[in-house]
């Protein structure tokens, strides 16, 4: 497809409390414009989850063409829970495939520190299916995850220490990444002494609540960075209805067609982003995406091969454990490390990294999409 | 462009206790499958705008495509406050247009009637720029409009009976529109005595919150519904921010876009739906999209050209004022009723009507969207 990155930018993630919602949108989507060379901008798309629900605040879309003085071109803001960046970003390329705009700025944007941890919960629940049992039962985000790492454990060889493995590997790769939420070194040791959530996830098995943004300039004017890829798919939104516990079908339907529009393999990957909400996903989107076999990511991840330097380099940038998750901003700043990769100018660097891939997931599997970045 | 209209389906707009936002939400768009033909659909996207600040519920894209078995398709929730829906309508097209998908569902919902006033006007606050001003001035969507109509009365010869006789057109529609939720007959002298909302907008000068939900099967195969020109654009935040008072230059701008792609003016529309947020809005809007002269837009009303039989059929579903707004279906409906008028089988049938356009406004002018629909 003819659609290339011609810009990204990214704020520091973590507590950021003297910038507003609209100030990081801003920050973010300044650097990605300079970063591409101020180009006119045709429309602007906005990832965000809890604008409206924790902050008040929606047409986000509007205030950003508003005040970057962008004119009176068409923006919206998209959700589709934490893959509400990778939408995002998805729209912009069906835009510009469309023939209706040329160059698009999307940014994504979340800040989920100034409220209190029921707060926050309250409102990441809306995005599961609060019309079902799950509801009523009380059932978290943390809770899905523990159920299927229980059943991971119980299916497989794989113990805590296996999910502890990916937390200290996403821990080590924030260390190097200055935009990262975490930057304090840890250990196995403390993993797994960590506080319990919800066995057995611990502290580090959970990705955390974070104030950021990040933005990206996409054109069909060619860059050094092609888009090969964009594929999308939902999946169940509640785990009655799953066929598997084990599977999250739409990464794994996501990543079939991507896979398909590149005419490219999980062998061809150079370098990977993967929504890492908890220890456990990473491992079973790992599997999903083709990179290894059904029920033995957590080997891959024993054997050292998702670390910078391995077979498959996973979250070079920290992840979204270590980086930070910042809902709205998460799909687009895996994009922005992915970009930095290419460039070859990444925290983690992966030497000659060419094709690289970034997976975002929203709600319990209820969305997906997988974007494939080739240096040309 | 080749975009066509398979399939139109909407609930009863008003006071809807027994059904959830999901309900609502499955039974607009099961009708609009069942109108169309129930053919494979390769997307979904969903017009809302506070299902996660009063309702706690998120992820409708993928709760529509799940619970209709549409297989794991890409879904997602669009907003651009109350052009929500017509966005999401935007989305579809451009998403057709580049060649991913064939047919697409557009499904809006709100449910605002079962909470109280005060936080249904939080919620909607939701759509103005609160880092600026305005918040920590107190303006309202009804303070802003009524500035608006104040501003017109004084440089116009304009009275508020002019204001009250777009609210009594609309209501007698509303009376023939049997999903419309107000249908009680109405006089000049009840509107023009009702209860002051904000000088000079009475009661029957502001539309109502609305329980509701509309939906709108598109595809690239053809049917007897072409679909001429999607255009939107996107204005000031901020009322501090706009060059004259009395321009909403996103409905122009729009208006302006819609009619170049479809070869065609003013003069060869033969049904209208505008976004009639307030009695004062439909008035400037009929200016902006060029059916009556600056200024003028008052006088048109008086002579009963915006009535059924008149010139420029303006609101014959009975609008936002009586026919409901709820905000992420408004758009949708909107749709909807011209669709209805072009098959011959509308509540108030234009004679004849042949091509129809509908534009929808989200927040204080940030977002317009018009879309202009042809009879094949």
């Amino acid at each position: 497809m003819s659609v290339y990155v011609h810009g990204i930018g990214m704020t520091q993630f973590g507590k950021l409390e003297s910038r507003t919602l609209k100030d990081l949108l801003l920050d973010a989507s300044i650097e990605a414009l300079h970063d591409a060379g101020n180009p006119r901008v045709d429309a602007v798309f906005v990832g965000n989850f809890m604008g409206g629900s924790i902050y008040n605040q929606e047409i986000l879309g509007a205030i950003i063409a508003n005040d970057l003085g962008l004119g009176y071109i068409p923006t919206a803001k998209v959700e589709g829970a934490c893959a509400s960046g990778g939408i995002a970003i998805r729209q912009a390329i069906l835009g510009i495939m469309s023939g209706e705009y040329e160059t698009v700025l999307v940014a994504g944007v979340e800040k989920m520190k100034h409220v209190s941890t029921s707060e926050v919960t309250k409102a990441i629940n809306a995005a599961m299916d609060n019309d079902s049992n799950e509801k009523h039962a009380g059932l978290t985000f943390p809770g899905f995850f523990g159920v299927l790492a229980n059943r991971y454990i119980y299916e497989t060889e794989a113990t805590k220490e296996h999910l502890a493995m990916v937390a200290l590997k996403n821990r080590k790769n924030a260390l190097n990444n200055p935009l990262a939420q975490f930057k304090k070194a840890t250990s196995m040791e403390e993993i797994m002494a960590a506080r319990m959530i919800t066995e057995p996830l611990g502290l580090f098995d959970c990705s955390p609540t974070t104030d950021g943004a990040s933005a990206i300039v996409l054109s069909k004017k060619k860059s050094d960075i092609h888009v090969l890829a964009s594929a999308q798919a939902s999946g169940p939104t509640q785990m009655q209805d799953a066929v598997e516990l084990l599977s999250i079908p739409a990464v794994g339907e996501s990543g079939r067609i991507a896979y398909e529009k590149a005419g490219l393999g999980p062998k061809d990957i150079d370098v990977v982003e993967i929504h890492d909400c908890f220890s456990m996903t990473e491992i079973l989107s790992s599997e999903e995406l083709g990179f290894f076999a059904k029920r033995e990511g957590y080997l891959a991840v024993e054997q050292g091969k998702t670390k910078p330097n391995g077979e498959v380099p996973i979250n070079t940038s920290g992840g979204l454990l270590s980086k930070g998750h910042p809902i709205g901003a998460t799909g687009i700043s895996q994009i922005y490390q992915i970009v930095l990769q290419l460039r070859g100018k990444a925290p983690n660097q992966v030497d000659g990294a060419r094709i690289g891939l970034a997976q975002n997931l929203g709600g319990t599997g209820s969305y997906s999409t997988v974007h494939i970045l080739e240096r040309v």
